[in-house]
Order: C-alpha cells, then structure tokens, then sequence
C-alpha cells in the first residue's frame, strides 16, 4: 500500500506554537480529517487537498475513515490539538487498526507530535510542572468516576503535581468540583491551585487559588487546572499574579 | 527595569520540533545561556549576540547568571531541551529569583514551551500516553530513593502509564535496574516496557520488552522510559516492531 496516514498536533492554540514538522505534514496530505475547530486552524493546503471535518465526538469513526481512505492510497493527516498521543486521536486511531482490517496493519503510520496544554499551562504560570507530575482526564465518557478517583488518590499519595485535562463540559459541570473536594482528603488546604483557559494564546486567563478554597466555577473544556504537590511554591510579585513553581528538590533553595 | 529573560525549550531533537516561537525568542536575544549541547542547537542569531556556555550540573549559578544579566538590561534567553518546565531549566530559574535579588521579581520572565521528550518518545511507537500517565525523574540527584519509590508505587497503584526520565547516568547505572525490579511488584509482568533513544531524531532507536524480563542494559541519559498501565496494548505488525498504545477507554475496543 502507498498510502499513509499521520496524526499530528497543532499545539495549544496560536500558529507559532506548532512546530515545523507538522506544518509540512499539513502541507503534504491529500486528505485532513479532525473536528472542524482544528481543521479550520491548519494552513490552507495544496489545490485539490480535501477536508473531512467532523464531529467531537465520534473518535473511532473518525479513525476508521482516516484508515480507509490511506488504505486507499491517499495522504491523509488526522488533526489534534496539543499532542495527538495526549488525550487525543492517535490512540482512537490504534485502537481502530487494532480492530479493523489486517491489511491496515500494514499502513505507513507516522505520529507527529506537538506542545500539549499542560506544557503552555505551566508556561503562562511559571513552572509548577518543575517536579514529577501527572495527566489526568476527567473525561467520564470512557471511564468509571471509581477510576478517576483511584488515580486522584493515588497522584495525592505519591506527592505528584496534577494536570486536569477535560476538567468539565456542558454535559458534566460538576466533574471538577467533585475532582476538588476529593483530594482536598489528601493535600494540604494551602497547596496552589492553578486554572488556565486559553493558555497558549493571547486569550489565555489564569486564576490562582489554594486548594481549601478552590471553586471551580467558570472552569470549562478550554480550562487545564494545575494542583500542586507539597513542594509547589508562589512567589508574590508586585502588580502582576504570582509565579507559582515546583521545587526540583525535597532541599529549601539556597 | 528594561531586560527580559526567556526560558526556551528547543523540542527533543531535531529542529523540525522547535516551536517558531522558540526560534523567534532566540533571534531576538542578546544573550544565550545554557548547557553547550542545547547552545549548539540555537540557529545563528544577529551580530554580537553573546552565547555562555556551561557545564550542565550548575544549574542554579547559571539561573542566577541569566536573571544577573536581564537585570542589567540584556534580552537573556536560557536554553533547554524538550520542554523548560519538564525536568529542565524552568524551575531553577524561579528558585533563583525566590532565594535572590527583591529587584528580580519585577522582571520580565517568560517560558516558551516545547515538545518534551516523553512525547516525542510515545510517537515513535504509537500511542502510550493514550491514557492518564505519570512523569517521573530517576535522578537523585535533588530527592531521596525514598520519594522515588513512593513515586512508582503510587503511579502503580493508579495504574498510570509511567515515563521515567533520566534513567540512568554513569554515576547512576543501577538506577533504572532498581526502578524496574520494585514496579514488578505492582504490575503485571507482561506489561509493555518501551525503551526509546534520541526520540524525535533521525537516530531514534526503540526496544519494546515485558516488564517481567525487561532489562535496563544500553540505557543512557538520551533515552525515555515508557511503562504501560494494564490498558496498554501491542499491536503485531509484518516485518516492522509493534505499535504499541494505550486503550482511552476501561472497555475493550469494539
């Protein structure tokens, strides 16, 4: 088969944080498929290229359509945001070669990756990512809230700082209230919480609260939160929110 | 105070993975400061640009050197690898203005994230990451084996998919050996162990093992650890290594 299909990432929002392999990728493809806010942030492509937009939430079909038409012979590009490895298509589209056709086993495909939202959460907010941490979903689409909890708690018991990808959407406001109030059982009142929507982008709106009084209202599917472990540390700073890190080290800075 | 400072992260290889704003912060400085490895990497910048490079164990004198200059009024940028707010030079820059000058926090300071090296290591064999995860730093050089150890068993307990950075080092060989031997314990022994070396480089080298036999020989500072949760999955391919990805959902594939 001469076909190929490539699962990229645009990154968290503007253009000059999507690197230069993905750009060519774009430029390449016969064929784009992704929901159509992604699509509508790729370049435009080369005359004939087609654009199958579709909708969120149809991950596997989606998948298995990208499959068909490489099968077919084409160039085709799946379009994520961030990473496509986190939270994201490729794993839709594994699970589809996995499941489908013996032939698609065979297809030349190639992940792209790309700045996930975390990683420019962190940024807008200075380095709270500066220590071991964790990525969370709290997407209850394809997990039991016993999951999400288990993981919750074991991420407090291991001192990680936690990202919370998903943290709500119109069908489930309540998520990360939920998420918040469980752990607070498990880090202290004090521990920074960090809310960015938008980051990446001129938009981008930070909230800095403690975890004892954490509220997680406006918080919506364009939101990462960021919890901090024991060692996460705020720096006041005058006319500006603080810069809020994590220690490298169990040591005080010297 | 007129001075800026720019904690970059170049991406995990090659420049195809540096951010275009990445690029632009570099063009624009006055000064670069970093290990040589990642100066190296920094495409030529304007005439009189100043490079210092330094030894990479020193990473808080050279926190200090780059804030020193900003607050003399120069455009610093501090160079890392992958993301700066991943095990990188991020948080010791913000330790630095913590313990050091009160005129610091008046600076201008920003963080351009990148692809880190977790990422592109997960695209090279499909999609690991797929699932919830976990990053963990097996240098002890800042925290105890203790916090390690609590670390793994928690990331084993919530069945995360665990990255393991630096897994080994010549004054660490036995490090990773550990580290696999106690997450035996937890997980069972056909978990996929993914090894992946200078990920996102034309010289990217992968080994996939089962965490029952999987061996730490061959491991050095450039390679990535990646441990499945219980939903990580391989899928056999003709004439190729597996892919290898992590279920999104609790239910099998349909």
């Amino acid at each position: 088969m001469t076909g190929r299909l490539t699962v990229v990432g645009l990154g968290p929002g503007t253009a000059d944080l999507t690197t230069p392999a993905v750009i060519k990728a774009l430029a390449e493809a016969t064929d784009l498929i992704g929901y159509i806010t992604y699509l509508d942030r790729a370049p435009a492509g080369p005359p004939g290229q087609r654009r199958h937009a579709s909708d969120n939430r149809v991950e596997l079909d989606r998948a298995r359509h990208a499959l068909a038409l490489a099968a077919e012979g084409h160039n085709v590009v799946v379009v994520s945001g961030g990473d496509p490895g986190v939270f994201a298509m490729a794993a839709a589209v594994f699970e589809a070669v996995e499941s489908g056709d013996a032939a698609w086993r065979a297809l030349d495909i190639r992940i792209e990756p790309g700045v996930t939202a975390m990683l420019a959460a962190a940024a807008e907010v200075g380095a709270p990512l500066g220590g071991d941490f964790c990525a969370i979903s709290l997407s209850d689409n394809l997990k039991s809230w016993t999951t999400i909890e288990r993981r919750l708690k074991a991420a407090a018991e291991g001192d990680f700082v936690i990202a919370l990808y998903n943290p709500a959407s119109r069908a489930r406001p309540d998520q990360l209230g939920k998420a918040l109030e469980y752990v607070r059982a498990f880090k202290a009142p004090d521990t920074p919480v960090v809310f960015v929507r938008a980051a990446g982008t001129p938009d981008a709106k930070v909230r800095i609260q403690e975890l004892g009084s954490a509220d997680a209202a406006g918080v919506d599917m364009r939101t990462l939160v960021l919890i901090g472990s024991s060692l996460t540390r705020k720096i006041e700073r005058p006319d500006a929110l603080p810069w809020i890190y994590t220690l490298r080290s169990e040591r005080e800075p010297s």
